[in-house]
């Protein structure tokens, strides 16, 4: 199913290894002004090869916008856009040997013989290209109704990032870690991230962590029951990105040790409209924006695509084998993780910003 | 929005104090045998009013199978189940004072002054009546299809039961703990539970937990990429059912801590088939089930009603108030919330059981 | 797939001589005063039993409104009307042979041994009375954004009412129409018409027609390219409903016979807003609405249940049989199609008028 | 809305005159062979400028397949097909006079300013190229099964092609059908057609028609009430074909004047199967299939680009005009349009066939 959202609606396609990788992003009203810069730079943060603790393999990553947009400006019907694969190395996957942690048995169970195992495919973290592509947009859109969008790494394996404070997060605040390279509050806490990483890739093995993300300025009201939670749609979009495990808003896990005299956000008015003095619930109340920030947590497991040994089965010989993998391969997904999460989020909250009532 | 689901379609409605609730599920086979008696031994599990650590509330909910269901058997069409509210006390509630923690004031925002506010209306925990019916049915469709679900009460407060093995748990075991009043696996751990959730009532409060749910039988293949995922479909129904602030598959939380080495479930062929050696995928590789089991957990916050005073504004004058909650209610819903995620597990699961390939 | 529409989602359940039949609607604002009043006139004049020209089943048709209604207005959540199925005679209904014309043949293939053959079961036309109950309701919620529906019998057999004007077709004409028991525009032809059902009956025998529906006041710009056209949408709803094989906008069927400059509807400006001369887009250009009245056409086959001995197959023995159906039914079902599809109409222009842009 | 399906999901995208147009089609199980150059054939059927009776506008519509697609079999996965403008010339497009009968006026109310207002923007029949493209590929899916689709023109103008056998069509007559490049099934019709065409492009003007589109070898039980019905789910794809203004199932309108006991079609056993004498329901019964030629027909309205001056307004200064159309165009849709229909047809069979039961 490559298709996520109501009101927005984006259809994703693409292998790793294929002739490219695209999204169409359909629900966009005419005559929104986009800055394809800024588009750009969204691309190439997540992009691959630009340092010793990412991928060597090096993408440009460009966006060929092929319908929708013209003169800078939206037309309304749908903005398809296409990004060629360029830099592919084939021959280091091997058909047979199924990659612990990786979906290569799961697209043999599912696809069989004919499926594109070059890379993962289909599975590969390389298509949420295309969804940083949609949440580039997203975001400003977004921007032009006064939400704000920004995420960090709160944790990469010990080592743990200032969260966002939940109740006064800012607009400036989000702009600003989520501009940067390697996006953390702390910025000595993210070099500490940045040694694990390294001593990660050194011991041929990789780490795993957390990213937190928030958003301003939705407005109370969206979402809807029951099956049209806030918490339903953003997890149900959080849980495409490849190597989420766990989705957590507000307090999240912490929620299960507190009294419910500590977990309730007490209302207060403040300049005439109404706030909460806490926000364990995250902006979300009964699956609907409260206006207050919403702010949740993804976390990412390690990346399975490690240069060790590992025992595997032989899926043409149903016999147990050995793999080891080649390739180039990212020792942490979290720091481009946090760049897919907050676009893919923003791609979730402006679906939710278009609900009607 | 009060639809789920691709293959089958549950459409829910109703209000706690209005004249009844239910849900119509779309998509069953004709001829597949249900036993109604199960069903409601389902249906009582979830009932209030049962004992002390619940609410004094006592519903029959007695569900009318209105259609697509003739002499014990599905007849293909849609079904309609319908619970008759009778037992209603609205007096306790008042409309102009938001209650902290619950849906009163998202639900001022989104509807306005026709909302209907008694007990929360559509927003409460009462509406998963119908899904727990949804779910009854559905668990009798997957044991004919060999696959089993249940769940059971990982931690409410500082209290843990013993988890789920997640490579060897069996239908047996999901069998012995689903028929349990107070589903733990652990009965001693169960009587602590018990009494913290008693000791949170007397102390005119309340805690939360943490629900268990495992799968066993479920094919590999089923779930879709890019944004059908076992994950997105199971989160997006276990986020709505209310009180539910996390979701988390196999290790979970726990992956932020671990290495790729560690984290890695390593494939091996046994009996011909192939298993993994450990299970922190929870049983799903890139969105995909693996035919390990399916395992996840889902923290359910503590009840938002509790009998202090709290602070809160009064949205008719739109100024600071106090608010002492009235009315039944329970002081810790996570027992009564693992027989609902169970249910509405089931529910996802028969859904995806059905993807075509 | 018992679901209709993207803004305003039908859920429609029930049986022909099941325990009841039903619909549940959700995507209405909350806020809107429906007119209960109206609602049972309006099941009145789909309901069977009224006249020599009608089945002889007599049924109240009373709706309970289960829930999203309180103090006569919508609360924004999900409605569900029931009504329960009072004079059932089934002992009529053979199950092992299949009614030319019917759905019996394709119920058997499509569901089995334990289809609900009673009366046609989901099949039944009966189901359209909850169709009528949300059209009611959508009727309601259009009138107060100044949108008017109406149909009448355009033909019965080989006579013709007249047409509605597609240019100058008033609020008035509809309402005047629309409120008749057996609504067309000129009653001479109407009397013609009741000749031919009443000729056909006593020939046991049946008779067809077309029903003509238009809308006025429907702002431009609603509908969607590609796949969301107005014709796609309303077409689908449609042809749901039992009996309809043809459905024709504007001049439909006739812009076979035309040229170009023919066909074309020639814009200009009229007390400053834009109105074609002519309108033989009924309403709709490129699937979107221009402003001017929509206007199509239905075609009703003849009801297939006749008092005549027909060749047939007993699908349990699998051999060649005959069948004289017996049961009360309608020799024509025009009339009461009128009054189906103008609500079912009501309905798809509803979730219409509800597209964002 | 750009798409449409439930079990095959297209997304399409483009603009006449922008960078390009396409689709992406989800749902194909791995493993199915496609022959490009099939594929490429269709496109060629429906392309432009083949001839004195179709616009002089030349395009290769050459489909680049980018994903989902390896080694000449399908891998299961989203495939897209992308297809570059190459001859766009957009100067004869004026951006302020509405052209009649087209979908200017709509789309400047729907999307305003920033509308692609050149050729028609994405309203062009220019995307109905991938469109075909998406059913060409159904075709050979539906090849796979057994299914074989083919249209031809029934009537341009006053002159009526013989029409298909309902009872007796054959996947052979199809096929003969409809790989002519003019494809009718009397030639010296045919003929005459042209003559009609090339007097309405002499003329300035243009002329409509009909297709007829007919089905072998779809197993019965295909479909599902009550709003997924084979005519509901049939004719919202037709109706996304520009230019189609009435759609019509077996004898369609004709059932008007039919009397009961001429309109059943009553059963048989031959060969151990169910039977129908006649085909009046067009294989459908109850919105299911029953096993019988499924037999349909569209009825398209004359081009509206004509070369002469008709009165419309300017949009910008909202005053009445006169506008004479420009360009190259089509006199007449219909034999182009036959291909297009067989080829959506193709898609929404596909997507009924894989109906799960």
């Amino acid at each position: 199913m490559n298709i996520f959202g109501r009101n927005i609606r984006l259809s994703i396609f693409g292998e790793s290894h294929g002739l490219g990788i695209g999204v169409v992003i359909d629900g966009l009203p005419g005559g929104i002004k986009l800055d394809t810069g800024r588009i750009e730079d969204e691309m190439e943060r997540r992009s691959p090869g630009r340092s010793g603790i990412s991928t060597s393999r090096r993408e440009a990553d460009k966006v060929e916008i092929m319908s929708g947009f013209v003169n800078g400006m939206t037309t309304g019907t749908p903005i398809a856009g296409v990004i060629r694969n360029t830099n592919t190395i084939s021959k280091h996957y091997e058909k047979d040997l199924m990659r612990p942690g990786h979906a290569d048995y799961t697209a043999y169970v599912k696809y069989g013989e004919n499926r594109d195992y070059r890379g993962g495919g289909h599975f590969s973290a390389r298509i949420t290209a295309p969804l940083v592509f949609a949440g580039a947009v997203a975001k400003q859109v977004l921007e032009d109704e006064g939400v704000s969008v920004g995420a960090h790494i709160l944790r990469i394996a010990d080592v743990w990032d200032e969260p966002f404070d939940p109740v006064n997060v800012s607009a400036a605040d989000l702009a600003a870690v989520s501009k940067k390279d390697f996006p953390v509050n702390d910025d000595e806490k993210g070099e500490q991230m940045r040694e694990r990483i390294l001593a990660a890739k050194n011991g041929r093995n990789s780490v795993g962590g957390i990213v937190e993300c928030a958003a301003v300025g939705m407005p109370a009201g969206k979402g809807e029951p029951f099956f049209g939670s806030v918490e339903s749609r953003l997890s149900a979009m959080l849980y495409s990105v490849p190597a989420v495990k766990a989705v957590m808003f507000g307090a999240g896990a912490d929620f299960a040790a507190m009294t419910g005299k500590e977990a309730n956000d007490e209302f207060y008015i403040k300049d005439g409209a109404v706030k909460t003095y806490t926000n364990n619930n995250g902006g979300i109340n009964g699956g609907i924006t409260n206006g207050m920030p919403i702010v949740f947590r993804a976390v990412l497991k390690p990346t399975p695509s490690i240069a060790q040994k590992q025992r595997t089965v032989n899926i043409e010989k149903m016999e147990n084998a050995e793999i080891e993998i080649r390739g180039r391969h990212d020792p942490c997904v979290v720091h481009r993780g946090a760049v897919v999460i907050e676009n893919a989020a923003a791609a979730a909250l402006l679906d939710l910003l278009y609900d009607r009532f």
